[in-house]
């Protein structure tokens, strides 16, 4: 992570500083993506970039740039560290304004940042994991990827600290997504993973798995399972960014299905990997 | 605002300035609190260090100093800025790491901000104001005063594209609190408000009326009223430190009672000055 992308410059990391009176410093008043990048590509591009405007739009930030300029400056900043599999960051806050007011203030350019590091991809169908469920705590429009993520924080923190990776949150007793990847799972012959709307970020890994299993006539049914049915599913994966497809193998201390990656995650796994690979090559 | 405090300095505003790793900027993972300032001196300054060490518990951000050096470093910005009547703001993070993880990561140093500017104790009861009331989409820990503020943000904006000051925040169909104040109002003899808990920031100038209130006889009950009760309140009044105690005379377009400040909004701001006053003396 040498070289950050800040306001129309690329400066060595200990540059890249912003004013404490940035929106996004002072009240989580920002948007971002993280967009994996397989042999020195963005992959899903043109759907992280749609999102992206989705989360400007709803938060009502100006677009910094299009999406050819999108395009132009990360080819750069690939380009700088060596291209290869990396996970690029991108944020974009409201701006810098003299005074600190919770409403928008005038039109200001918005701050953008954008910096990458080494990922990854993963070889084989990602080791296992463990999860607890928690209630969501939070707020109720889990479609905008906002920087106000510290609801985010403490249950991830607290996952952790239950010996497990990750939080599968419940709001209403429904099953919705984890505090930072989505969920699927596995019931009988039926591929169950929330539907979008405002409780879950609608994710880009989590598109293309559901893609994926319908092209190849899986029942894959958007729908909120709740937590006595998540509890005896079958199998449970999380998809991300940076997870890709994860099997979730113990869930609050016990085993999911036989305890072990069982069929269904081997079987997407190899189709989004091959997916992956045809992308890369 | 010439002179902000940051991480043990007095630096001009201009050169503020923070790495864009601070979990401040990329996760909101970051504390505040705002202290008004009256003749010099902070106003109910153990009450806002107290509430500032209860969202540093809660998120386990290490505590960067104690009262007493809070205190120095307080009045040391404040003569500063000429003394008089300001409002101070204090930002903790929980700091600087090489690595976005939204785990906690290793202890580091967090990072510190204070800054300044200009506030005008209200010599009379504050000019009245209108209110939408507003579905609450705000996380489920509101008692922890957290930079993680996209909610309030939006929703603030919402309020002023209405043509209205600020939204009044329903949940389970419950007034709770304002997007950056607390509510208060009045049937028949009573006075009413949220009680604390996980939905509202217990504010320190809401606990003041409430103390107020109750030692000088006044019915005044921490239970929350339902929006069918507020819409036909005889008063509704605001609270924040800025605001100090504001009446509302119009909620979603409709006068409240006769539609002009009632009489017990007049009588609680003549003890509310009268012990601002004795402060200031």
């Amino acid at each position: 992570m040498s070289t950050i992308y800040l306001n129309g410059r690329f400066v060595p990391a200990e540059q890249a500083t912003i004013s404490v009176m940035d929106r996004g410093f002072l009240f989580g008043d920002s948007v971002y993506e993280v967009i994996p990048v397989f042999g020195g590509r963005c992959f899903r591009l043109a759907e992280h970039l749609a999102r992206l405007d989705y989360s400007l739009r709803e938060t009502r930030i100006a677009a910094p740039m299009d999406h050819a300029a999108w395009t132009a400056l990360l080819e750069r900043l690939i380009e700088l560290h060596g291209g290869g599999d990396q996970s690029v960051y991108l944020q974009v806050t409201r701006g810098v304004y003299a005074q600190r007011e919770h409403a928008f203030p005038g039109e200001q350019a918005p701050t953008v940042l954008a910096m990458t590091r080494p990922l990854a991809a993963a070889p084989s169908l990602p080791e296992p994991v463990a999860c607890i469920t928690l209630e969501d705590i939070r707020w109720s429009r889990c479609d905008i990827k906002t920087t106000s993520l510290l609801g985010n924080v403490l249950m991830t923190q607290q996952a952790l600290e239950a010996g497990a990776d990750e939080a599968i949150l419940l709001r209403d007793g429904c099953v919705w997504e984890g505090a930072s990847s989505n969920v699927f799972a596995v019931l009988g012959e039926v591929l169950y993973t929330a539907p979008k709307g405002h409780h879950i970020l609608g994710g880009i890994t989590r598109d293309l798995v559901v893609e994926l299993a319908r092209q190849h006539g899986l029942d894959c049914r958007e729908q909120a399972l709740d937590a006595a049915e998540l509890a005896r599913a079958d199998e449970i994966w999380l998809s991300s960014s940076a997870r890709e497809l994860t099997p979730v193998t113990r869930l609050n201390g016990r085993p999911v299905g036989a305890g072990v990656p069982g069929p269904l995650v081997r079987t997407v796994w190899a189709w989004y990997r091959s997916f992956r690979q045809q992308f890369m090559r």
